[in-house]
């Protein structure tokens, strides 16, 4: 793999969620980015902020769209802590492939942890989309109590 | 556990580190943050980045610490990749200690990844001393090119 990044590829399942052209569970926007459910979660509440900016991840990331989203990152966070009691929040982002990198526009895990409860393996995630709109449901809900 | 975070308690390991109180292996310091070793890590040359604002984790950070910390874990995230010829970087930060938090001041984690090797468990690091130091210094020449 060269020391560099790779050039960002517009054709990426996000870049079309952003278009418009793919639906998703879509949680929140704003004129910087969206959050959207993960559809294969690792936990109850499991979902993405995913900056409008096109770049590949954070190594090629401007300062400006991560000064963006990380206030958002915490926001939402919060959001679904509440949402859910949960007991903890992971928040993870990939670099490229060997990273665990599966769609190549950048974008921040937001995965609440309940004690006791292993999580999933992404790849293995079978909730039913009903649960997943249930879930959002919820997030927006705690989202609007602030 | 009640849906908002414990207060911040200044006696925790990486205040210590932040005040010279114990001593850590440092990648950088600016007047926001410090970068330090992992003593315990996932990959050759995982690091942590420590702001120096107190809070608990991003469950309490105020939005001014988070804007500063991310463009850093950026540029550090980049000089660790060149540094070592990783072929990935994974970003994680853990919020209570069900989600994996074993230190009560907010961090992020830069985990180097590399094709084929699995990252090892955090408690069950056991790398030489002297071979963390040599990692921390391949990343300080990295950062210093640019």
């Amino acid at each position: 793999m060269p020391a560099t990044t790779p050039a960002y590829e517009d054709d990426n399942v996000f870049a079309k969620i952003l278009k418009g052209e793919i639906p998703s569970e879509k949680l929140f926007e704003d004129e910087t980015a969206i959050a959207i459910m993960d559809v294969m979660p690792q936990s109850k509440g499991h979902f993405l902020i995913i900056p409008k900016a096109p770049s590949r991840n954070i190594l090629d990331a401007s300062d400006e769209t991560l000064q963006a989203v990380m206030p958002l990152v915490a926001r939402l966070a919060r959001a679904a802590k509440a949402a859910f009691s949960a007991d903890g929040v992971r928040i993870a982002q990939f670099n490229e492939e060997p990273a665990g990198q599966t769609v190549f526009h950048l974008h921040f895990h937001v995965i609440p942890v309940y004690a006791g409860v292993e999580l999933k393996r992404h790849a293995f995630g079978d909730v039913p989309m009903e649960t997943i709109k249930e879930h959002a449901e919820a997030i927006r809900a705690a989202l609007a109590k602030g």
